[in-house]
């Protein structure tokens, strides 16, 4: 085992300017706090639904990586090289991954014998995209992925987990109220070829359009679609079905009613009921989710039920959690079928977005108690009584330097770390400490015995 | 925001070989559990002792990265460059961060006006090196660092801080007996001084020499000093010195008794024994360090107190957590003086080695309870069991499908999900569902109103 830790530091004639990318998310401590209380209940969520954590490399190995080869992928990549491989003049054979579902299709074909069908995992890493640096666009972001993959199938039922931890990580999230909407994709499928649409690829296009009805209004993706050659009664009929609105059971209802003959829109209707049904069993508040017949997910990938996720108060935010279910995760590296259905939600833009939007703000400092330095002969008391705090779970900082109390105060009041202990010689002589809420301005006499269960107690009232 | 997830998945004619680069740890999902156990129980400790997160891009600026031009550093370094600046013919201006210590330095000297000192950060993220890929080398491995970083000067308490935060640690990784050992670069350096080698550059190799006593034994590293032009009793006199070995009180006094007249050594000679005091003051298990003076961080970058951590049981995996005081971060960036103290676990080798050496296994699983399908009519009440013991805060699986009982315990047992939940009409009927704990096959009788209580308890009790 080598020492991990490395120096380059060699004293600068001039100095450079300390600076990062365009495009990546650097936070400071306060923020980065907040953002990881985020991750975390993101993760504790997804462990609570009985995920499992994986982590892939960042970097993988292009031709598995260009599945599709020469396409759209290549344009936004980032390619890895080492100095070596330059040196010789070879053509890089690493790149950044871009998304979680390329390497979770790679892992799972690679170690397909060890892992056990279905199987449930989650994955918050960071992605890679070489996009123009423009507002809300990120080079580097967070993704906080969940799937089910199956193999050789996978029953319905987990159609229904997804919205389900969805709908348990934005309420814990505290970012006001939030849709979750449903669709599915045989349902579209099957209307269009109800209507005589039968034609896969146009099927393909259609859809795409379908899923610019919001962003673009009815009016004007009827036009393109009747441009593009399609029947213009049938368009007509065709944004009507899909402009339904009401409750889960009266879109249903209304979709039920419709006079599609089509098995597979049939099919799609009745597996989206059948998700709505689970969703009740699961105890998802019905204000959560709706049934959106215009939800299209404009991806060839997926096959059945899509999601999306909206901030009620925030519709400008567009979808900040989607997904869904499809077909084959891992085509291009196994023959074995693996269908899966699985969601993402883009923490970093997200929470930059709430952050901007004041809806998220950096709270308390994960450290709770600063030790203050009162009488500087006392030193090592004060690091008796950290060492005492620490030991009770209770994040202690000990101020260092001989400094006015003023001072020191106004340190933790900055740092938001919420208590202050003080202890002078005569605190110390008599086994107590002075126990100060730096926010009530409350301040307490304490046993240096009872000191840790008093900080926890007021921490937890809180 | 758009959404998340992209999709690049078209039906291949011919399947790609799924497989990562060489020098990459990827686990399958209990281990990841058990890695990832280890990183929650580091960062909870750093927590506790007050380290605030942060969190840098992956990928820096080449011009910020590689401040000692042309060095040893770029040979082993990942540069990244987008598609387009690819086409363009450009020169790389990217690249992998190489350590964590850097990224603080440039970190640090970016966001100076808005950071308070002294700065505690923590960081614990992924590092890349351009390896030979052999045993035990990784290309990308974890780094979970601590640093407190002055402005213009940093008290000597900071020093004591670091071991106290690395034997918490460590005590709470469950690896045995450790010893941090410590020095002083101030005592050796004066100590080499007082010995007639004034010359800093002579000085520096002669500190590299000894930083491969244990690995050499004395007699090479002695051959090697004398054959470098030292005189031959000076190098006896000095390795005898660095070979002292006994309790921290006897090593500093035998060198406290020397006759080196050296005001350095006088100095360096006294912050170890202050730093002694306050880690006794911390509670800090005596075991558990031990002053060494032939520590030397060959690293021309520390300046005062080194550390070395070894498990007493694995010399072989040598140090497993290593650091020290120096006396400028980021020179490269700022005219700031930023004087620091700080370690660094190299948490992907460590893992690997103990998990190679048994000296940890994957345990449990995060899932805590599989609700099985005994009676498939009962589909949806299987959910609405599994959202009360989620509610709960158990992590909760249900099995999506019809299958003989004998298959879904051996699923859950194989997943070391530690209980079961079996539920028949009849239970349903009278308000109950039977408990079974896979590990001991025990199983009791509970009313669904006490099941989330029952396994909280239980999975307590363990």
């Amino acid at each position: 085992m080598t020492p991990a830790r490395v120096g380059f530091y060699v004293p600068a004639m001039s100095t450079v300017k300390p600076r990062t990318m365009p495009g990546v998310l650097e936070l400071l401590p306060p923020e980065q706090i907040a953002f990881k209380r985020m991750l975390d209940t993101i993760r504790d969520v997804y462990e609570r639904y009985a995920f499992l954590p994986i982590e892939t490399p960042v970097v993988e190995l292009t031709d598995v990586l260009f599945t599709k080869s020469g396409g759209e992928t290549e344009k936004q990549v980032y390619f890895v090289q080492s100095t070596g491989d330059r040196q010789h003049g070879r053509e890089p054979d690493l790149a950044l991954r871009f998304d979680l579902t390329v390497p979770l299709a790679r892992y799972v074909a690679e170690h397909e014998q060890k892992l056990q069908f279905p199987f449930r995992r989650y994955q918050i890493q960071r992605v890679y995209r070489g996009e123009s640096a423009q507002r809300g666009r990120y080079r580097e972001f967070y993704q906080c992925d969940i799937d089910v993959i199956g193999r050789d199938r996978l029953a319905l039922e987990h159609d229904a987990e997804i919205p389900a931890v969805i709908a348990d990580v934005f309420g814990r999230l505290n970012v006001g109220d939030f849709t979750i909407r449903l669709n599915n994709r045989r349902l579209l499928r099957g209307l269009l070829s109800g209507l005589g649409v039968g034609d896969a690829e146009t099927q393909a296009a259609v859809l795409r359009e379908i899923d610019k009805l919001e962003k673009r209004g009815p009016g004007r993706v009827a036009h393109t679609l009747t441009e593009s050659g399609l029947d213009a009664d049938l368009v007509r009929r065709l944004i009507d079905t899909l402009g339904q609105r009401g409750s889960n059971d009266e879109v249903l209802a209304a979709l039920d009613r419709l006079d599609v003959a089509d098995e597979t829109f049939r099919a799609g209707l009745n597996e989206l009921r059948r998700v709505v049904e689970m969703l009740r069993a699961s105890q998802v508040d019905e204000r959560r989710f709706q049934v959106d017949p215009a939800i299209a997910r404009g991806l060839d990938y997926y096959t059945g039920t899509v999601y999306e996720t909206r901030l009620d108060a925030r519709p400008e935010f567009g979808s900040v959690c989607s997904g869904g279910r499809y077909d084959d995760l891992a085509g291009f590296y196994t023959k074995s079928k693996l269908p899966g259905v699985g969601i993402s939600i883009g923490a970093t833009r997200l929470f930059a977005a709430l952050l901007e939007a004041g809806l998220l703000k950096a709270g308390e400092s994960t450290v709770k108690v600063l030790v203050t330095r009162l009488d500087d002969t006392l030193g090592d008391d004060y690091l008796r009584l950290a060492a005492r705090l620490r030991a009770a779970n209770v994040p202690t900082e000990v101020y260092a330097e001989a400094a006015r109390m003023k001072k020191q105060l106004a340190y933790a009041d900055k740092a938001a770390i919420p208590f202050a202990v003080i202890m002078g010689g005569d605190e110390h002589a008599r086994g107590v400490a002075q126990l100060k809420d730096l926010r009530s301005g409350e301040q307490w006499e304490v046993s240096r015995d009872d000191l840790a269960g008093a900080v926890r107690e007021r921490l937890d009232r809180r």
